[in-house]
């Protein structure tokens, strides 16, 4: 069977590019994984792990114009949010270049031996080590921070785990870019290139997990997508861990107090938020709670005003597109939606940006508008429109996990009696709530958690941040082991200073 | 249908003691589930639970020469491993009170406030809060220790989850006794008594890891049990987190410089830990490779009069002696296997511990020899005898994921050139790896782990020491948080005192 070509597709035109790369065959997933595996512990050396880190954040800001150019070629994202989402990928390789090398991820602890004991306490001495070779699915809404040279890559790399990269069909030529600097950095620090290895291909995909010398995946996308690798990492002789982040609706909830107080304010910020790269981030708003009345109806109007005054939205790709187009028209056909903007086609390679609005009693009982409580990818979100607190709780005890949850009070928060009882109904629901404020643009910070009950995430880490590393590791402890056949993580006097209990 | 009855059963005569409950309905499991869940927020206070745990552990201080009676009545493990094994369970209790109060496994992160940084970082701050409810199945082996006051129970309570135990048909009486002092423990600290709930019966304990208000469960025992609940709980429409302890061979290598050295020590040492409780530890050292040739041969000497000194033995029930006598009998009939000590049945209801021994050769290749690389619980254990170190690598590579693996090296290991390389390839295949010691005791300490690649565990985590506690939890941040309405554990100015980055 010949190779299928690998196509870059300008998703402003629909127009091919150019070919890429060939799909992986199942003897190409082999052959990748065994040369990933092969070199695994050529990472074991904490100071050169951190030095390929460093180079590849350099080798990435060097080509900052041409990955621009490409990957705006291949997304439609525009140079100004692409240039943005570089910086914060190279932030991000050289904060876990810190992570690295000061140490603390590996949660060493010492216990001394203690013969007087009963029973005798040997000598124990605990770390982390790494799992091996990491899958790493690449997302399409984040061509560089959520894909090749993203978090999980570098997460992953990080812990000490060689990394073999599922490319997202949507951003190839991006995807070789990377792929190919962060080859050339693990070269000049010293490591063999097959410490990055990139396939193509949605079945490559499929073998990737299957595989039995993949040790642990990531992943980021949909929740069709994603659970079923899902499934595949479970049902292996040897299941590994995947952790996925897949969908997530992100509510907001508006007291009443607060729709009083600043309903024009709420309903341009979250105009704002919902069309905020065409709606594909993760965590866009999708579904809020408002009051029906009068301040509801205020924050209602400044919602559609604030959307329909943006233009036409290029999606990633054709596919989304016409899932965005037909998803807005399911919703929209249901009884009882109404549309303040209509959500649907622009021209033939755009989307016009929507709100969907309903009455809150609705989604209280029966499926028939489940759809509603559904993530649909794109610029649109869904207003329910409450008579009571109980409603609100009614509704919320249907919805599925979520990373974001996100409340609105009045802004002198003790005059609100519904804020304390609200916040905690959101608290399950979310890994991350937010008071008065939007949950787009996830701060890179110790305390950041991107993450939250299935189907938001398939485990209960994080893909963001330091402790994203914490993903690629397993506890592991010597026992009565001398001193000259430790690491020298573990030996006596702590020869490398690092932090230990 | 009639509630099946539950019996309590002698294994010393296999005679049923008395019936003690009856195994839950569907409707019993829905009823209980949902009245742990109904609860859970009364775990919520640290002072509380720190104070039920430590009450726990009182009352189970308490009532130790009826525990003590029971258990010995029920499992045969005598008075005196019982009593080890209820002061082990309590002082975990007991530590998981200290780990609740200390506060720091709640991993707080807080982030202050930056409106001048690129783009401004908001106020975030970070803590782990509990999945829910969890549902603990219990071990045979340890009746108190790994069942129902034990790690799991312990660990998932000082999370802030209430629990729904499944007993383990071999101690019912035990379990009933247990439980019913759990749960006074909670009165008597103020809380529901719900918040530990116990069930019966197999057909509890699938639908249990299936029930949609359960968040994860813990589960000791074997492979194939292990691997269903877990396949269960991955095929959920909502998959939760499933921590499994199934199985370990826990693989041996002694060096030719240590068996050289101290040929004699190594084999009683081994024959006193495979037969410690009947060989039925889960770190159970069950597969050695030792050199051929006469220090060999004098190891093996020693390990078979270790063993041949030991008596019959009562297994823990009726089932797993018929598995242990068919088991040792069909390895016994493999090609080329011998028995220095036969194993197989003692009288109507006792077993006698054996010895096997085999060239390492026949298991390098082909599969006819596989069995001897799976565990088989009771006091047996294979002995392979290599010809070559590359022998010992070619066998080390087939060996599933183990709790432990044990080196003996010389004890001036600087002159040991093998201990170093060895060292390194026993790391992938284990937890925990100890050098000239044995596997059985495994200390509770910060830096213990026990856990190890599956079939070992089904997760990175271990089920003893402090760090159990993570397998319960979530991370979770509130952005932007008034500071009223942030629970006290991450107000400003650290009211309670707690660790925090």
């Amino acid at each position: 069977m010949a190779a299928e070509p690998v196509w870059s597709v300008d998703p402003r035109t629909g127009k091919p590019r150019e070919q890429v790369a060939v799909e992986a065959t199942t003897e190409d997933v082999d052959r990748s994984v065994r040369a990933a595996h092969a070199v695994r512990e050529t990472l074991a050396d904490r100071s050169v792990r951190a030095a390929f880190l460093r180079t590849a954040a350099d080798l990435l800001d060097g080509a900052r114009e041409q990955i621009v150019e490409t990957a705006d070629a291949e997304t439609a994202l525009g140079a100004v949010r692409l240039t943005g989402e570089l910086a914060r990928t190279t932030a991000q390789l050289r904060a876990f270049a810190e992570v690295v090398e000061e140490g603390s991820f590996l949660d060493i602890r010492i216990d001394l031996p203690d013969p007087g004991a009963i029973p005798p306490r040997p000598d124990m001495r605990r770390w982390k080590i790494p799992l091996g070779v990491v899958a790493v699915y690449a997302a399409s809404n984040f061509p560089l921070a959520f894909s090749v040279p993203g978090g999980d890559t570098a997460s992953a790399l990080a812990a000490g785990c060689p990394v073999v990269i599922k490319a997202h069909p949507d951003h190839p030529a991006t995807s070789e870019l990377c792929a190919s600097l962060l080859r050339r950095a693990a070269a000049k620090a010293g490591l063999p290139e097959d410490v990055v290895v990139l396939v193509h291909g949605f079945d490559a995909g499929v073998q990737l997990v299957r595989h039995p010398l993949v040790a642990a995946a990531g992943f980021t996308g949909s929740v069709r997508g994603g659970r079923a690798l899902f499934d595949a990492a479970a049902a292996r002789p040897v299941p590994i861990p995947f952790h996925g982040e897949l969908g997530s609706l992100n509510p907001v909830v508006l007291t009443s107090a607060a729709t009083e107080e600043r309903a024009e304010e709420i309903g341009a910020g979250l105009a704002g938020s919902m069309t905020l790269g065409a709606g594909q981030f993760c965590t866009k708003p999708g579904f809020v709670l408002a009051p029906s009345g009068e301040a509801g109806d205020r924050f209602l109007d400044a919602l559609a005003l604030g959307v329909s005054e943006t233009g036409p939205a290029v999606l990633l790709d054709r596919r989304m597109r016409d899932a965005f187009v037909a998803g807005v028209t399911e919703r929209t056909a249901l009884d009882g939606v109404r549309a303040p903007v209509t959500p649907g086609a622009g021209d033939a390679h755009t989307v016009s940006a929507g709100v969907l609005a309903v009455d809150a009693a609705l989604l209280t009982e029966g499926d028939r508008h489940h759809l509603l409580l559904e993530e649909c990818f794109g610029p649109v979100t869904v207003v329910a429109r409450y008579d009571s607190r109980d409603e609100i709780t009614q509704v919320l005890s249907r919805l599925p996990g979520n990373l974001t949850a996100t409340l609105h009070v009045a802004t002198d928060a003790d005059e609100d009696a519904d804020a304390a009882p609200l916040l905690a109904e959101l608290t399950p629901l979310a890994g991350r709530v937010l008071v008065n404020g939007w949950p787009t643009g996830v701060a890179v910070a110790p305390a950041q958690h991107h993450g939250g009950p299935y189907p938001a995430t398939t485990s209960t880490s994080t893909s963001v941040g330091a402790t994203a590393i914490e993903r690629w590791l397993r506890p592991f402890t010597y026992q009565s082991t001398p001193d000259h056949l430790l690491p020298p993580e573990l030996r006596d006097g702590n020869p490398l200073g690092l932090p230990r209990r």
